[in-house]
């Protein structure tokens, strides 16, 4: 099939207008994808997106836009997913302007995504049960393997996947039986009061969630305040999780997560830059034994790849739409199982949740073959714009079965959204 | 002052039809630049800009013009150009798209090295001087700690700045007289026959060069014949630097510069990811008594941190417009100075070459106060667009006395190479 259009979109949530998604960094976030549709002559269609925090989503808008000349009027071909991913990665041009980081990696990443989202739509399959079905070297071949065999090469890959074949359909009934787990990001954004917290929290323990999680990184006092209050709430049985969104310097972090060590908690994520792999190192030998955890702003695989080399995280929180989509995810899965490094995919924003539900689920049927220690983060906003939305039960996410990567944002919220001309932002 | 407007130009130039800096990884660049004018109440200009090759120019543009709001129509501080900086990289929605890395890092060094060549402006200095005229506490002051201080404090710092005072005098009247060493990259580019390649070494050797660049990292046999070839040219005692732009994994470099260790190379100039410090530390002790060298690439002070904690790279090779600017490259000055790694900035491109000879130059006579084995990047192309062009004399930058940063395109060449409605694009 031959790609006849793209079309963009700039969307934009006012979440800043609640402090939903408040953090030590990012205190007025509003949830906004650049999001695409890759249109093709055989009259499917493929969705996806990038996710941003609101002012700039136009540049990724324009990116995406940017690719146009690589994709329109050319063969898209379902069955060769990483020679269009790559197409974009290695175009010269484009590739100066991050090299695979930044702008230019986010909307490679709408569109890589779009592709496996048509893919899947094209074989009436779901993307988790599309990557799970593919034979081993077709794996390999969605990976671009530059700058990754002094850590993995395509052979223990493939072995890696031949492994992982052992148990799968025992694997697979009991996903569709219960779903994969799940944690609650809901109860913790910085900005609430601490009613508030204590309130969602045993909401979330209610729910069945067996892991919450809470912003810290603003003012220690408050932070010992609100843990001590979530742990009352909860009682010692429940992983809380603590999120630092990159505010600290390595000592800073050390000093501040032991600070909150008495109320025990499970993993500090994002402790500081996202860059920083010697960093992260440090850090988890200094506050052990609390985890450590980063991924979200991890900018692609070589970021990934030395974390892993240098025994820097517990916890490795890809996410669907930073690295350039499903593609390179699919080497970050391969690289976490070869080190045997738990991914716990983080998501929220908007469509995190849906995008990301497939990579953890493939994950288990084909690659780590394990949700122990695993959980994907779930944050209950903006779902209701998704025609295929997320379904938690439990604390389990449901296994998504419409065709495609449930990616689609409903074409009403996408026109009443619109920056800067929809009705939302319009009054 | 006030900054009134910010004017944002898409310069390009059509350097790939002569395959005039053609490297391994990038066949076919149009040196090109997101150039920007910012205009303040008291009639004060500053110039900026970030470099790119070609496509995708506009997405630098674009972000340029998203850090509108947080300039336009608020105070400049010439005397607090840290605070004007952290005011771009801090702002949340915006860091969400690197953070710090990529389009919207690029989009903040052209911005803010616009505002020093402000700022020299209307205190009538160079850049250089300007920066060596602080007293060590306000040079103390432009540099965004956050991230850094595991590796450098700001203590530590104002120790380094206050111990290069000494021998200032002297080291300046030196710098006056002969200028700052350069090394010519000119000879080198991938397209060139090898006709041009000698009679390009040579002349480089007969205009006082001590050190030339090769790209390599296409075909190791053309690479071999090549590096024979301009070592026969130049004779034993010209260093010969190779440089394969980020296009091998680990043990494919070393292998190849070994095969190119018979014919004595310099050092090997991106041999991997710029992401990669381990990779660039494995390589590093694979290619032993070869040099490694990388930095333009590098998105910013964290990767750099850790380039030198781990002794990955033997030179550090800055650039001017990639990391967030002169703020950045002040942080990466003292970091390089601390742990004893010279700098040798990478240039050419599209006035590359102008604007980083005042890093250069300020860290001579205020932070390293060294040039041991030391030298910016020459590339003698498209100097004659900027109204205060380099001067190259006997291998040595002549020290510019202009006020600013020589950052200025001539108005007639923004008009002829504007893209896409300038002549040279429309004919």
């Amino acid at each position: 099939m031959k790609v006849t259009a793209l079309d963009v979109h700039d969307v934009r949530f006012p979440t800043s207008r609640r402090l939903d998604g408040s953090d030590a960094m990012n205190p007025d976030p509003d949830y906004s994808a650049a999001y695409v549709v890759l249109h093709t002559d055989t009259g499917a269609e493929g969705h996806g997106f990038c996710f941003t925090i609101g002012r700039g989503t136009e540049l990724c808008a324009a990116a995406i836009e940017a690719y146009a000349p690589l994709i329109v009027g050319r063969e898209l071909d379902p069955a060769d997913l990483g020679e269009f991913a790559r197409r974009l990665t290695h175009d010269s041009h484009m590739r100066w302007l991050g090299p695979e980081k930044g702008v230019v990696h986010m909307a490679a990443a709408a569109l890589i995504n779009a592709a496996f989202d048509l893919a899947g739509r094209v074989a009436g399959k779901p993307v988790w049960r599309l990557l799970a079905d593919l034979p081993p070297e077709q794996v390999v071949d969605l990976v671009d393997w530059r700058y990754l065999t002094d850590a993995l090469r395509p052979d223990e890959a493939l072995d890696l996947l031949r492994t992982a074949r052992d148990g799968r359909a025992e694997r697979e009934a009991a996903l569709l039986a219960t779903g994969y787990p799940a944690y609650a990001t809901t109860p913790g954004w910085l900005g609430y009061t601490d009613d508030k917290l204590v309130r969602l929290s045993r909401e979330a323990v209610a729910e069945g969630f067996t892991q919450i999680k809470l912003k810290v990184g603003s003012d220690l006092d408050d932070d010992i305040r609100r843990m001590r209050l979530a742990r009352e709430a909860v009682g010692p049985d429940i992983r809380i999780a603590i999120d630092a969104n990159q505010r600290w310097d390595v000592e800073q972090a050390i000093a501040w997560v032991r600070a909150l060590e008495p109320y025990d908690p499970w993993w500090i994520e994002e402790p500081t830059s996202p860059d920083d792999v010697l960093g992260h190192a440090a850090i988890r030998t200094g506050v052990r034994p609390v985890r450590v955890a980063t991924g979200e702003h991890v900018a692609n695989r070589v970021i990934f790849k030395q974390m892993l080399q240098a025994d820097a995280i517990d916890f490795l929180q890809l996410d669907a739409c930073r690295v350039s989509g499903v593609t390179e995810n699919v080497a970050i899965l391969l690289l976490a199982a070869k080190y045997g490094v738990p991914v716990c995919p983080h998501a929220g924003g908007v469509g995190l949740c849906e995008v990301v539900q497939h990579l953890s689920m493939f994950d288990h049927l084909a690659v780590s073959g394990s949700t122990e220690d695993r959980a994907i983060e779930y944050v209950d906003h903006l779902h209701e714009h998704f025609t295929d939305p997320v379904r938690v039960r439990d604390g389990h996410y449901l296994v998504p079965d419409a065709p495609g990567m449930s990616a689609e944002i409903k074409a009403e919220s996408r026109a009443e959204y619109a920056y800067p001309d929809g009705p939302v932002w319009r009054s």
